[in-house]
């Protein structure tokens, strides 16, 4: 790898547009103001489940400054994320399915007498049984949420089984088997969903929106306000935040959308945090009944899982989290005999979705916790029983799932170290532990959500000698960086600095295609269409140098914003030069590039979900002190080593681990949604809903180990997930190695410490 | 012309912003609020000619909500659109030059705080003689506006003679000499100039301003700011108008970018209309002392031309117009011997510059009334006159102007035949005539203002299944039509639908270059680009069509949104899902074009600056009505003939038309600008600046001549500019029909026409 030189890529570069956000001077939807924009409200369900008898809107409509009312009924296309399973309508039609589901809106020339006008509404209701968990939902006689579903309240249920787990088992030398709960958790992202609709007069729809995928929320706006896709145009602006819960259509830009139709005037429509809460989208809770055997040496022998998640009131990502969560149960461990069973259930709750790191955190959670415990009862390291079970740089999982690149045995040895794990683990005094735990995830995956053939990402890349170098790419940038990685690899290809490339992105119309910031793809993928498209650029620009400088083009290279000769110092140009002169001679100077990842048939049907062109690893070792007289938890120390390939920016691979590790650590420690069993949220506000804050971050010491996967561009891979996946497990594992209890659910509260604790005292 | 066959070109289209734009939903410049934005306002000098001993800044920068403050020290560089003669600074300097010049600027949170700033700067002057005319300005011992000036206070002067001019006078059978002037007039847009500048934490610059010439914007932002053009971005939002008032940096622009680098916030500088005319660029007033001959028949023997050009305080186009006006003197007639003296002189006046027809409007009025009168005292019909010496449908001029299509003689035929010029020419009662006038314009021009031999105009289209056709080209929309000039071209080529095709445009980074609107240039320069852009996507697209059909590309064509044999009907697919299939298998579809006008060299020294690839004509018959009783000249029916090859959209060409007879009428009976003699402007508004209004507006009659430019794309000439040359000819012509006097000074005011049939009376 010393033989890589790169001037861009791997260097710590500060984004460009951080100034702007930390002055307040970014724009976010809601910063959008348009002439003769009115502003929309949600009137929201009072019950959890049941019929819509009657909705009144007469008063509302006759308020004066009231624009437009729009319900249900007017856009009565369902849609989803999953074009062949939509379950949900812009607004409740027939029935509601959760306590502040959106049954109307209003538009108005002012948010307070769009809010008036909600009260003026009057809906009758015939109440439904409410279920508020999964077990009520699927007992025998409940009633649907969906009653064009087959199989009652479960949405979809999926079961695969590998190699001969049965006689596995009965083979081990320890089994064991333990049911294991994760908990109702928001994303907490910082911008609420803001969305700007404007239809013109040509019915063309303009629309600005806090989404993570401006290429799905398209399709979907075509098919809930029934329109062709080329009339409708989707910018996003600066996003506050995405990490999942914007990652498909929200009700917001749908009402916007409809409202704006309705009304002739822009409309934007802007959630509180309690309807951000409603939208929600947050992990899904799931009851994982868990059984995994070893042999004696520590070799996992099979695993046996049974999940039960609890997915709210509609389908949403749901069936695609289902399969990841199948997918990614056993990685990154060699396990030759698996079993997966899972359903997904309706609940008349805010709809469960995609969440950081979505298909991995709750199976890791649990697997990582039960090696621990295997490794103990074995009287081994929990070090030394992963790292035999982990898998080598190359590895076919035994359902097919592709790793061609893995450097996780290197982060395992590598974060061992650092931590002092060895040194600590079983030898600090009560109630200061240390924990270990691995995870990976993917870099995007090879399917669409839907069957197309077209590029997953592609780019444009546009030379002037005057304006410097435009990069269009349809890759949304949510806050994460991805307009930064995508200018650092242009910036590298071209032999210029970072900051002289101007991205223009996350737009439908005015960028390429991109399929949207998710499943940590862009990187890999917009990564490479960007690439190509520059080296085609290069392809271009070299023989025009090579005329000017009398020399063969392919002993040019570029660099330092120039163009040279690989052989010869003295034969140099400015690169900028050689565009010039190229545009004076053929004309505009761009070229484009695109990606489409390769598409390995695994063994089994339908389990291509999973794969991924390329896989990042991590492991984590967690350092907690517990306070035995509060119950109190606190993570002290953290170490985390990663494998994310070449790393891009440095810096932002550490802002991404260390956002990683304090999400998790929420969801760990303190975060819950709360609902009362008529359905309604308890706490869906900063002030209730507990996440870390400042007080709370442990010191982090991230470290990337040596790692570069040749397929990708510049060798790099995700960073931004697979960190989420460790972290629970490993504080878990520490807080037992602190005083000697195993949770197995989310969070572990002060409360639940001391009644643990109290409990333990009294065996 | 009959085989040609459009489907969108030659159709009446709306366009697609219209209703936005009358809804009050276009953004213009003024729209845009930024966060923490700060509004800017300028000091204006108090005298009209005055030596800035100092200026005091520190009361208005202790002001609470004053965030900047800045002088014309702090932007020494000088700038101008020609870059070889820069005039102006964004700040008076040492010293000022007109009456309301700036001296200094402020940025306060808020507007009426920034009005405060401005009247505590406290600045002393040392005054110096003000010359409010050119007379004065170049009379013996006068003080140089600019003293690095070698001729004083002419700015420049040029002298061309073509033929034997002094021999043609002697052997001519009647020669007239006279002097015309023309007034002082303001374009009077519908938007006064707006910008808002924005600096951000890496040193870039974003500018949003009202400017036709984004591309020259830069240039100058560049000079002035000390700054790589790299680092600057210019955004041209909707335009209210330009007319060649918005054709190079204003101190408006420039001062947003000051203010904003200093306060580090967004900046807005908007314009009152008062400032308009400060800011002005209005048209030349001209003194021209013309003199013309005619052999018998009534063939032009020679002209002779000597000019003044008052210029008002600063270069700006200046010499550009000084140098149109002598390649347009003779144009359209066929003239062997020509003699053209031109002087533009400094005055301590708001700076004149291009105005719609630049060049054109004066000469024709004085050489279209002289060939009335000549015509008449030879006792032959004007028209016979015109028509005898109108040029061929190909001509080159003496002076080495190549014009390869005109339709001159044609447009006169159909203009008296229409308006039924020769029933009433000299033959309705007193008080009642018709006037007849000609002119032509350039359809953009053969050069740059500075030497480059990069592109002109460049355009890049992108093509995608689900969002349709995306055409980026930097040509501005000013509220002239260009975006739907240029759709209607793209649709056309792809055989799709105008509203189909999404524009990006105006834009220094999200489009590629375009030298901007002026001189009537885009529809030809850019309109090439995008067809040479389209036709290259159509070369990509048939090979993937003739695939998927079983057939040779060649014989495939595309319309009506489908591809399909030129030979079987039957064999046909529908456009997109060609472009689809060319996706999937070769990455993102786009193609770029450009357009390098072609440079014919001339017989003579720096007179290219005239060439233009091809020249649009038209023909004017005014009748009016004069209220001998109040002097009221009442313009009751006015016929226009034209030849702008083929009108792309014949509904905007007739706006086209009307705008400019209308701006032109304005300009014979009711607009100047009135100074006193220390140099204060006296009207600058729109209550004592008299405009024509609806109820001024005769009833005009258009029609666009059979003609096809087979050099121009889709044979398409220009339609804007040539229209307003004819009209303050052909109204004065009709007024000497109508009352015997040949006015020779504008406006024809009320007072002007009741003097004149006084001294007529007492003849």
């Amino acid at each position: 790898m010393s033989d890589r030189k790169f001037s861009v890529i791997g260097t710590d570069q500060v984004r460009k547009e951080a100034p702007d956000k930390a002055r307040g001077e970014a724009i976010y939807a809601d910063d959008i103001r348009l002439p003769r924009m009115l502003h929309g409200r949600i009137k929201r369900s009072d019950y959890a489940h049941a019929r819509i008898i009657s909705i009144d809107t007469s008063a509302a409509e006759a308020l004066p400054g009231v624009k437009a009312v729009v319900v249900g009924s007017e856009a009565p296309q369902k849609y989803g994320i999953v074009p062949q399973a939509p379950t949900e309508t812009a607004m409740a039609i027939d029935k509601v399915r959760y306590h502040g589901e959106p049954v109307a809106a209003v538009a108005a020339t002012d948010p307070d007498i769009a809010e008036k006008a909600l009260d003026l509404i009057e809906v009758e209701y015939e109440p439904l049984p409410v279920y508020v968990n999964t077990h009520d939902a699927i007992a025998e006689g409940a009633v649907a949420l969906h009653e064009d579903n087959k199989y009652g309240n479960i949405a979809y249920q999926a079961r695969q089984e590998f190699g001969e787990v049965d006689k596995a088992f009965e083979e081990s030398h320890l089994v064991i088997e333990k049911t294991y709960k994760t908990s109702y958790v928001n994303h907490v992202f910082m911008e609420p969903h803001s969305a700007v609709a404007r239809f013109d007069d040509n019915g063309d729809l303009r629309m600005w929106s806090s989404t993570q995928v401006p290429h799905y929320l398209h399709t979907m706006l075509s098919k809930v306000m029934d329109m062709p896709m080329a009339k409708i145009h989707v910018t996003v602006p600066n996003v506050g935040g995405g990490f999942g819960g914007k990652g498909e259509a929200s009700n917001n830009e749908l009402i916007a959308a409809l409202l704006s139709r309705k009304a002739r005037r822009p409309v934007k429509v802007i959630y509180s945090r309690r309807e951000v809460f409603l939208q929600h989208r947050g992990r899904h809770p799931i009851e994982m009944k868990v059984k995994m055997g070893v042999d004696k040496e520590g070799y996992i022998t099979a695993i046996d899982y049974d999940g039960l998640m609890d997915g709210g009131a509609y389908g949403a990502w749901g069936i695609i989290i289902l399969f990841y969560t199948a997918a990614m149960l056993h990685l990154p461990y060699k396990v030759k005999n698996v079993r997966f069973f899972g359903r997904r259930i309706y609940t008349n709750k805010p709809t469960c979705g995609p969440m950081r790191g979505l298909g991995g955190v709750q199976p890791r959670f649990a697997l990582e916790s039960m090696m621990d415990e295997l490794a103990i009862k074995l009287g081994m390291s929990p070090y030394e029983l992963k790292l035999k079970n982990a898998i080598d740089k190359k590895h076919v999982t035994v359902s097919g799932v592709h790793v061609r690149h893995s450097e996780y045995k290197k982060c395992l040895e590598e974060v061992v170290s650092e931590s002092g794990y060895l040194d600590k683990h079983g030898k600090l005094p009560f109630g200061k532990g240390v924990g270990l735990a691995g995870g990976y995830y993917i870099s995007g995956t090879a399917y669409t959500l839907y069957m197309s053939y077209k590029p997953h990402s592609t780019a444009l890349i546009r030379l002037d000698s005057e304006s410097g170098v435009t990069l269009q790419c349809g890759a949304t940038d949510i806050g994460q960086g991805s307009n930064m990685v995508l200018a650092m690899m242009c910036a590298e290809k071209l032999g210029l600095p970072y900051e002289s490339i101007h991205v223009i992105s996350g737009d439908t119309k005015n960028a390429p295609f991109d399929l949207g910031s998710f499943a940590s793809r862009v990187t890999v993928a917009a990564g490479s269409a960007v690439c190509e498209a520059a080296d085609k650029l290069i392809e271009q620009i070299l023989p025009i140098a090579g005329v000017a400088l009398g020399c063969r083009a392919d002993q040019l290279a570029v660099g330092n914003g120039e163009i040279y000769s690989i052989y010869e110092k003295e034969i140099r140009m400015p690169f900028w030069d050689a565009v010039e002169k190229y545009i004076a001679a053929h004309g505009p100077l761009s070229a484009t590039g695109s990606y489409t990842p390769p598409r390995r048939t695994g063994d089994f049907k339908g389990g291509n979900v999973g794969h991924s062109p390329t896989y990042g690893f991590t492991a984590h070792v967690a350092e907690v002190d517990v306070d035995t007289e509060t119950g109190e938890v606190k993570v002290v120390n953290y170490n985390e080593a990663g494998d994310c390939g070449q790393p891009i920016n440095p810096l932002s691979v550490e802002g991404q681990v260390e956002g990683s590790i304090v999400m998790a650590m929420g969801q760990a420690l303190y975060e819950e949604i709360k609902m009362t069993p008529d359905g309604r949220l308890m706490n869906p506000n900063l002030h209730d809903y507990k996440v870390p804050t400042m007080r709370d971050i442990p010191n982090i010491k991230t470290l990337a180990v040596e790692s570069y996967d040749e397929d990708s561009p510049f060798g790099a891979k995700e960073a931004g997930e697979g960190p989420i996946q460790p972290t629970i497990p490993a504080i878990l594992n520490a807080i037992y190695d602190a005083i000697g209890v195993r949770f197995t659910e989310m969070p572990v509260t002060p409360e639940k410490v001391l009644a643990a604790l109290a409990a333990k005292g009294q065996e």
